[in-house]
C-alpha cells in the first residue's frame, strides 16, 4: 500500500464512472451548466451518504436517504441540479424529487432506489419536474469520462472557481483513485454534513464500511470548515465506490486504515478549497487550538474564534487585534485560565500568558497580510487540540447576499 | 403611581446627581472626550450592577464587582473610560483599576469600595493611570447637572450618535426620574450583560432590590439584542439611586412592578438604540417568533435569525429571501415542524404553513426598505414566544472592523 498522491483528472479517474451536465434553464442565466448526472457501470456499486443536520431538510435529502437505505447502499446513480433547491417546497417537492429519481432510473436501466438526488440554489420556489426531464436523454447519451468535468460546473452557485481533487494508489499492485468534487460557498457551517460533495473511487468497499469511512472522513474535513455560520438545509455529501480497479478494503485489514486515510485527505482538500472560495474570501485561515483540557474545549474556543465576525474582519484588515481573539474563545462556552494563553499567527506570538507579546505592528501585518494564515493559541492546560478552517469576513461578502434572490 | 413618560434631559434629571467629563488623551484622536465622572451627592444612595459573561473579563469588571460586594450596594461614583478597555492586561491591568478608583475616592471624600469603574476600547494594551489621576481634579471641580451629557459623548467608540433617554413619573404625589446612557456598538451579543450603560434615578430603592430588578430588566433588554454575535470582555451595565425625590419603592406594594416598568423601558429604549446605531447599521430589525411548544424554543430560533449574516445581509439588500430565515430556525436547535410555520415581515407574508406564500415581489421589497421592520415566525404549535432586536448587516460593518486598532 502506497501514499495517496493527488493527480490531475476528475470524477471518472476511478474506473467505471462517466458523467455529463447540461443546461436545463434551471439558472437563470442562460446556457449555464445547472443539471449534471455520475453514473457508475459497475453492477457491484456501494454507495453511502452524510447530509445536512438542519431541521428543515430539502425534498432532494429527505429521498436520497431514504434511497440509501431502501438500496441497502447500493446506489450507482447521482442526479444534480443547481439553480433551485427544491426545499420548503412541500410534498410536491418530494413529488418532484420522486419524479426526477424514476425518470433517471427508467433512463438507466436501473432500479428507482439506485438513483441519488441533490440540489442546490434558492430555497422556497418551486422545482419543475419537466425542465430536468426533458433534458434525461440526452444527458445519459452523453455520458463519458471527459463530460465528468462538466458536472464540477454544474453544481456552482456562486462559487468562483470549480472545486476537484483526485488522488492515486496502489492496492495489491493494483493503481486505485479517489476522486472528489465540490461546491461552495455560503451556508457553510460546523455542525452540518457539508455543502454538496461527490465522491467516487474504483476500490471495493462494502457499503457499511463505506458509510462509516464516509461519515468519519466528513468529521474532520467538511465538518470543520465555516465561512458564515450558516447551516444548509440541502448539505449533501454522496460517495460511490464501483470496485472497478479489482481491488478491495477488506474488513480488520491494514486497507481499512489506508483507504479511511486517503478518503479524508481528499474530503479535507476539498473542504479547504470550500473555505479559500467563501463568498467574498481572500484569505484561507486556519484556526487551531492547542493545549486544552478536553476535545470538546479544543473545539469549542476553535469554532467561536472561526465564526467571529470581528475576528474575521481584522484578519481581512491584516489588523493583529488578538483581542478579539481571546474575547471570542473567552465566550465559546470552554472553561479555561486566560492568564496562560499564547496567541501566534503563523509562528508569530501575538500575546504570551493572556497579555500583549508587545511584538513589531508592521511585522505582524506582513504575517496577517498572506493569502493562507494560521491563528495558533496554546492553553498551556493539557493536551488536546483542535483545528477548523475558515476565511475572512470582507465587503464582497454582503455584496454577493444582499441580492442573491434578485 | 403614573406611567413613565419619555422626556428631555440628561443622567442629571433625577436628582441628586452630576457629573463631567474630559478628553484625557486616551482616545488617539486629539481632544476627544474619553473619561467621564458620575457621581451621586446623596449619602443614601443605592447601586447595583450586571456584568459580561464571557469568561475573560477585563480589570474594570474584577473591580467594579468586588466593590459592588464589598460596599453591600452603596457606590455612589463612576469612572468610566474609553478608547482602552484594560482588558486582558493582567495584574497591572487591575492595579490600574485599583489606583483609579483609589484616586476619585479620595478626590470625592468617599470610600474607594464606593468607586464603580468601567472601560471601552482596545483590548491588550496598558491603561495609563497617570492620564486619569491628572484629570481627576479638574473633573470633580466641574462636576454639575448640565456636564452630564457630555459623558454620554466621551463613552462613545464607534458610535454614530449618543445615546439617552429619561423618564418621568410620579410616586406619592413627587415627581420622580429614570435616566440612562449607552455605547455601542460592535461586539453586541446576546448571553452578555451588555455593553456599557449607567443609569440614575431619584427613586430610593434598597440595594437588593435594585440588583434583583436590573438584572430583570437587562434580561428582556440588553440581553435581547445582536449586532455581530460577539460577545465583549467588558460589558456593564451600572445603576445608581439617589433616593433625592424623597419616594421610595416599599417591598410588597405595586411601587415595585412600577418601578420594573420603567426600568425595563429605559433599558429597552437603550438598547433598542445600540441596535438602531449597530456598527454599518441602516435598519432596525425585531424577530418575533410565536407560538412556539417553549419559551426556550422561542427565543432559540429568533437568537439564531437575529444572528445569520446570510439573513442580516438579505435585509441589508431589501431581498425578501424567507428560506434563509426558516433555515436559521432549523439549525436553532429548537424542535419545530417546518410545515406549519407562516413567516411575515411586518403584516406581509412571505411563507404559509413552510411554503412560498406567492407574494408579489415589490411590495415584498417596500416593506423591507423600511428603517425598522419586524421579522414574524409563527409557529402554530404552542404559545410561547420571543423578541430579539438586530440590525441589517452591511458593508460598513465590515469598512468599520477591517482596521479598529490602526
Amino acid at each position: 500500500m502506497r501514499h495517496w498522491e493527488p493527480i490531475d483528472g476528475n470524477l471518472g479517474a476511478p474506473r467505471g464512472f462517466r458523467a455529463a451536465a447540461v443546461a436545463a434553464g434551471i439558472k437563470k442565466a442562460a446556457g449555464a451548466l445547472d443539471l449534471g448526472m455520475i453514473f457508475s457501470d459497475a453492477f457491484e456499486t456501494t454507495a453511502a451518504g452524510v447530509f445536512t443536520t438542519n431541521l428543515v431538510v430539502a425534498a432532494p435529502v429527505i429521498l436520497s436517504r431514504r434511497h440509501l437505505k431502501e438500496s441497502h447502499g447500493r446506489c450507482r446513480a447521482v442526479l444534480v441540479n443547481s439553480g433551485n433547491a427544491n426545499a420548503c417546497t412541500g410534498q410536491a417537492g418530494l413529488r418532484v424529487a420522486e419524479g426526477t429519481a424514476r425518470a433517471v432510473a427508467k433512463a438507466l436501466g436501473i432500479a428507482p432506489a439506485q438513483v441519488l438526488v441533490a440540489s442546490t440554489g434558492v430555497i422556497g420556489v418551486p422545482l419543475r419536474l419537466e425542465l430536468i426531464a426533458k433534458q434525461l436523454a440526452a444527458l445519459t447519451k452523453s455520458l463519458s469520462v471527459e463530460n465528468t468535468a462538466a458536472v464540477t460546473q454544474a453544481i456552482m452557485t456562486t462559487d468562483t472557481f470549480p472545486k476537484m481533487c483526485v488522488l492515486r494508489s496502489e492496492l495489491s499492485g493494483k493503481p486505485v483513485h479517489l476522486a472528489g468534487i465540490a461546491k461552495g460557498a455560503g451556508m457553510i457551517h460546523p455542525r452540518m454534513a457539508t455543502m454538496l460533495s461527490f465522491l467516487t473511487t474504483d476500490v471495493a468497499v462494502g457499503p457499511r464500511t463505506l458509510q462509516y469511512m464516509l461519515r468519519s472522513a466528513v468529521e474532520v474535513s467538511f465538518n470543520r470548515i465555516t465561512v458564515d455560520g450558516d447551516t444548509s438545509t440541502n448539505d449533501t455529501v454522496l460517495a460511490l465506490a464501483s470496485g472497478e480497479s479489482g481491488a478491495a478494503v477488506v474488513p480488520g485489514d491494514a486497507s481499512r486504515a489506508w483507504f479511511l486515510a486517503g478518503l479524508t485527505q481528499l474530503c479535507q482538500t476539498l473542504a479547504r478549497m470550500i473555505v479559500k472560495d467563501g463568498e467574498g474570501a481572500k484569505k484561507l485561515v486556519t484556526v487551531e487550538v492547542h493545549g486544552a483540557r478536553r476535545p470538546a474545549d479544543a473545539e469549542r474556543i476553535a469554532r467561536a474564534i472561526a465564526n467571529s465576525p470581528l475576528v474575521k474582519t481584522a484578519i481581512a484588515g491584516s489588523d493583529p487585534n488578538w483581542g478579539r481573539i481571546i474575547a471570542a474563545a473567552g465566550y465559546s462556552g470552554a472553561k479555561f485560565d486566560p492568564n496562560r494563553v499564547d496567541i501566534r499567527v503563523n509562528d508569530f506570538y501575538l500575546a504570551r500568558k493572556g497579555l500583549d507579546a508587545r511584538f513589531d505592528e508592521a511585522a505582524a501585518k506582513r504575517e496577517l497580510e498572506q493569502k493562507e494564515l494560521t491563528v495558533r493559541l496554546d492553553l498551556h492546560q493539557g493536551s488536546a487540540s483542535a483545528r477548523i478552517w475558515t476565511c475572512d469576513f470582507t465587503r464582497e461578502y454582503i455584496d454577493i447576499n444582499a441580492s442573491y434572490r434578485t
